[in-house]
């Protein structure tokens, strides 16, 4: 089920087939998933989602792109965005993420959603040690 | 402030002690942190979530320990967890997290948490591609 | 699926009927929603649930129904409930929500997950200026 | 810190100084907790949530006084509710939660954390044998 | 749908195989559900998440069988995990959970989900009166 | 507390100074709140992040100024982010929310809160009458 119509034929409009064909030649694929196609009732919200897509997940960085996955994967699990675990698993798995590294992304979620529910039924302080973490001033 | 009394001299017991020991050696420190010193109001559970900690974030393993940290930091920023937030920051820091890697952390955490409501109040439906995320069968 | 048994025939309850009369009379429509089909299980439960729903979203007061609606899509998304999403977004739909109006709201609860995610990881502390939010003791 | 400003005087209005006395008088005590202080402001909500309180946790029921507070100190860490977490902790002690009882709730709270963020990850189809879980139709 | 394909023949690895038989023996029935079947593709995982859940949910302690599972269900509700509401309902419906005692946990867990989000919504500060809850340093 | 060190003089550099510039104009106030200065510590992301707050939340739109901040509050309060609910109600209040609306939009999202769990809970199936909410494809 979904809560909006998608637009039946989205690429109708330029300014979304722009950012379709930008999805596709940055990903080197012809599938542009569900997310963008719903998005696509709107060209102003799907351009700056796409964008900060792009510039986040698909721009080299410090950080290499199976490790940003994971961390997605992470954050999506927490909030319990179905859609967001999938699409960003398959495109963890894509980009090498093996059975062990699955199984140990998993174990970390596990255990952080066990002690961020730990420590806050605790409500226990925070160490004075960690203020300041890194860094002058 | 706080929601549980935390022992006033939790070395006392002997199962905490071995615990908190153990912390100190794997760790190579003589600090042990706020979480440890309230769990020790039951040693059985101090130990069991302990042993859990060292084994997923202190063993050598397919990730490395500053991906696992930021990993830590993503659920828990997820979860609002103040206090996991400020001891895994601190721990990545340690660990080697440098400003660059931090903001990006960040960004991906900002991004997913914005991309997790926005599928969540479309109510995506998941594209077939998505289902079977790796493997035979 | 579903975790608990819907009765069968729920308004054969006098209690339940009552409530569903009320339903469709304040809705002026003979759709009961399974919401109100599935608390039918404990009458107190389904009067009292549907007593402040009524009070609150259906009763002329500061904020109009859209408004409200609006809102309600809002909560509902941050905590993952996909049958309020779907719900609450027919309402807001039935009350003259446009697309672009669905389209702001939908940028609005994007922006502020992310936000909201940032300052939990960053931990930002809150500004002087924003405590007593409005007026003197 | 703050986002409301607590009314000064709250017991000058009647309808909030009824609310107070039905709370000292219900709790056997004078003590009135920051939540109705701050709920002061608006006397028509105040008086639906006490309602709501009295009726489901002050009132004899299915449910011992003790289970009631444990659940919803349950609800309450997954929420990341500082002040509920706080409030009924207290409560939960005042009606005889001992900390061996104490450290089986956080327990089940971290593990069930921890299992929730792990059927998450992997999105776990339900089995149908949890479908319709009691009872016939 | 799912995010990971579960393994064909599980118990074709002896550490599978031991685990599965240890819940069928532990719950003395021949079934082994979903959760279990997904987590069979890290034996290690399985072993470790296992064990944790027999501890704590199947060991006789302070707490009985029926209220370990509301706790549960609470928790998962909270967090919106379908899969673990869907498995904890049918346990506790299995352990004796009535229909009225169902409809009152219901009713904790909607007037907590309501009172932790009108409380952070005030950023109402918490009472010194709750500091400390139970017992000396 | 918190998890980052702030820059001790950000708008030494000209990136920083020209976005607290444009906060400063956009607001007509001399005062630039906290999650600035500390995003300030990358220019980048607090770039992207204002950016984005001007074109949501500062640019006439489909829906009026207050409106937008009442949601914003209504996810914040949802993903208990006490700085977002600072701030957003602080904002509120001075763009003319009343004490009435501010006590309906508490109430809306309790309400919410309690329904969303309730949901959750019940696992309630979604009506197909609320499938493809407004229009046609």
């Amino acid at each position: 089920m979904t809560a909006l119509q998608r637009p039946a034929d989205p690429e109708a409009d330029p300014r979304v087939k722009a950012v379709f064909d930008d999805i596709r030649a940055t990903r080197r694929s012809d599938f542009v998933n569900n997310l963008w196609r719903w998005l696509a009732f709107d060209p102003a919200l799907l351009e700056r989602t796409w964008a900060e897509v792009k510039q986040v997940m698909a721009t080299p960085s410090a950080l290499d792109p199976l490790t940003k996955e994971m961390i997605y994967i992470a954050v999506s699990a927490a909030n319990a965005c179905s859609y967001c675990v999938h699409s960003h698993t398959a495109a963890a798995r894509a980009k090498g993420m093996s059975d062990a590294m699955h199984a140990e992304l998993l174990a970390i979620i596990a255990l952080a959603g066990k002690t961020n529910q730990l420590a806050n039924a605790l409500q226990v302080p925070v160490d004075p040690e960690f203020e300041r973490a890194g860094g002058p001033v």
